[in-house]
């Protein structure tokens, strides 16, 4: 079994917030994310899938497959995008990076399988001091 | 004369359009930067000073003094902000990355030769693939 | 099951020495991180914490609260300090990255527990050639 | 258990095609990995050790021991060096950088055994955006 | 006046050695560079452009017509190609970093200026421990 | 004219304070940095030469020769030592960045000169927050 990351980036607005809570309470638990008029981030995306070496190519998976499949699924809906307003499978979802990471995982994961490999896990970087994983 | 720097970073969201022009026209012109719902950056600033070293401390400049003048000034207007929107000394001006280079250095010119020592260089991050720099 | 990573960075002076040994025999052993009047990193210390999503927040945990104990328990007592003499949880052990990991994981691990989330991985850079992993 | 890795990096050239291939073929699948004059890269090389701590020494496997075996198997083998024609444990293989971390880990997991280590990961980065991994 | 500046990347094949030298010359003058089978590098290259900023727009330059100039000229030339065998505006001269930035100049400074601005800097990072800067 | 910079790195302790000055003014003035118990970084140094290009080399100045001639000068004596304690060309000098990159310089310019090429520039980042620039 090998692995085999791509990484991919979007830069994207967003802000954590839940309308039924007072501002007060927005910014007691989220902070500086919750300021109204938004904020964004140059988000760093790894994904990994696993599988076995095709003998032929020397490849689990080539990269000229599996790129547009990520382009099409999720770079192509989060670049240069508003996290909650413009992005199809965030809506109704906090647009925090641990739900972005699933989410983005679900958009992935059967189009990959498709592909003869498995999504293994994808990691998204929100700022250079914090990420997060998600294995499925 | 010697030359420090000092990295910060703020996440913002912002978007290049101009309201007098058609969404077609801005598309053409600003490409994804021009989408209606905002999208954003982590920018990473740096600011560099220089001066003579300061026999007794060593120093071109204390960095205790220096670092909370840029926080003041600059991050704490633009961190978690809309810079359209939210930040004082870019209102009514374009929110591209050179504009905002200039504008940090406006900001900072005079308070930092209070200090005693010179801005030399705003250098802007936009994204790991370009950046601005501004000498004054 | 998401896992949530925070990057913190600590300056520290150690060296690596056996009193009971030779000058000799720690170089021998030690190389030049045997040197007798310390050297010093820039330590990197990613602390990696798994637990559900909170469907209110969409946080594993909130940094917010997770940075302050990291704060408390680790980088307070490690940065601008001295490995062998100045940390109470290091005294009596050797300076090496793979203790000091496994030292910085029991200092989180319970209050980490306490947050309803569990401490997952201590990874600790010395250098950008070298780091150590523990999991417990 | 604890982990520890290195860093090292080697700069070859290589290209992917199969001489039993048309042109047509071998650029349908490969890209322009398969330009015939050879292209390069900066390779970077992770290789992760486990063990127990050494309770003399702090260590799971002293660098100064671990980094002469890497340098002797893989990088003098490598670096500035013809992946597909000057490397003895890659004659008669494809040079994509799965098949290279499979042969690096063939190289490196017996010597580290005789160190009383276990070879646990070997990760190598082609280029900034794309790394393979291999656990044995 | 404003520098903007783009980075891009290319993977090439190269090597240093002089035919009319002996093998042993050109190792003792071009070490592992002087190898027979070529070797390569992910090179980076950042181009600096300087200008006055269009009020209309907030930019110097806009980057969607600068990228496919540098595209056009200088990264489908040298991506995934051999430096000595495959690029025009390198034959016949030493494929040292040196004479690559030079020639990278040669090659965008006309394009560059007939866009309204001028290039400032031709910066060419061979490795991550050494890189050339040109300024015409 | 031509640039090329080299990148080295050197792990010390130091520590900044003035023996004739009560701990409570180190403190005031030098901070943390003022611990008498040594702290320490991994400092990154980066050296800039200028000269015309050698039309027989296509170099500005052979590594093979620049980076011994740093390494004597000036990582022997750096690596793995006390600045403030072990450093012959810092002794009596307050230890920090802004003295250590001028005493670099004067370590390096003659030697340098002698290769038949100009020392442009010396750089030490002292974390990845804050570096200095000298050029003489």
């Amino acid at each position: 079994m090998i692995y085999i990351t791509r990484r991919e980036r979007f830069c994207s607005a967003h802000k954590l917030s839940r309308p039924e809570w007072s501002a007060e309470k927005n910014l007691k638990i989220f902070g500086s994310c919750s300021k109204p008029n938004w904020h964004g981030h140059n988000f760093i995306l790894h994904v990994t899938v696993k599988g076995e070496v095709n003998p032929e190519t020397g490849f689990v998976v080539n990269l000229k497959d599996l790129s547009p499949v990520i382009q099409d699924k999720v770079i192509d809906k989060l670049d240069h995008k508003n996290i909650n307003v413009d992005v199809d499978f965030m809506f109704g979802k906090m647009a925090s990076t641990e739900v972005l990471a699933v989410e983005i995982w679900n958009q992935l994961v059967a189009p990959i399988r498709e592909m003869g490999v498995e999504l293994h896990c994808i990691k998204v970087h929100e700022t250079e001091n914090n990420f997060i994983e998600y294995f499925g």
